[in-house]
């Protein structure tokens, strides 16, 4: 049997490495007014569905994916949710 | 009183919007082997604080900061999330 999950991942960059993106936009809301805003952080979020026979081995193909793919473990963090969307029963 | 939230922006691509980015995430993962991943999307996620008397006011803030500067709204949409994550009792 094959489950297909969505997956939501969020990669976002460490709290102890500088944000340039961020900071403008910080920046340039306070210029248009909102100097209620602080610490914006930019990350990516990636939505994707992978197929794999269980929960454990979709997960261990989405660590390997964003470590090599998604995320550059040196200054980036990741997490994901998974939510199963399908079960399919067939010849594989 | 003011109150601090943290805000947990999703800004995607609208489903009607091809995404190159999630494709060439896509074709890569073929290439190294990842044949199970299928509809790549790859958005934007932002963390931030914002400080405003009550949460309509936050609310309102953020849907005029996600239009203005966050989105492009003729080819994304966005969401976010708001957790209050201190109340300051002050003179202002």
């Amino acid at each position: 049997m094959q489950i297909k999950y969505l997956a939501k991942i969020f990669v976002t960059l460490r709290t102890s490495v500088l944000d340039p993106a961020g900071v403008a936009v910080q920046s340039g809301l306070k210029q248009t007014g909102y100097d209620n805003v602080e610490q914006v952080r930019i990350g990516k979020y990636i939505e994707l569905t992978i197929t794999a026979p269980d929960e454990m081995k979709a997960r261990r193909d989405l660590n390997q994916i964003c470590d090599q793919m998604l995320s550059n473990p040196v200054i980036e963090n990741y997490r994901f949710d998974l939510i199963e969307v399908e079960s399919q029963t067939g010849v594989f």
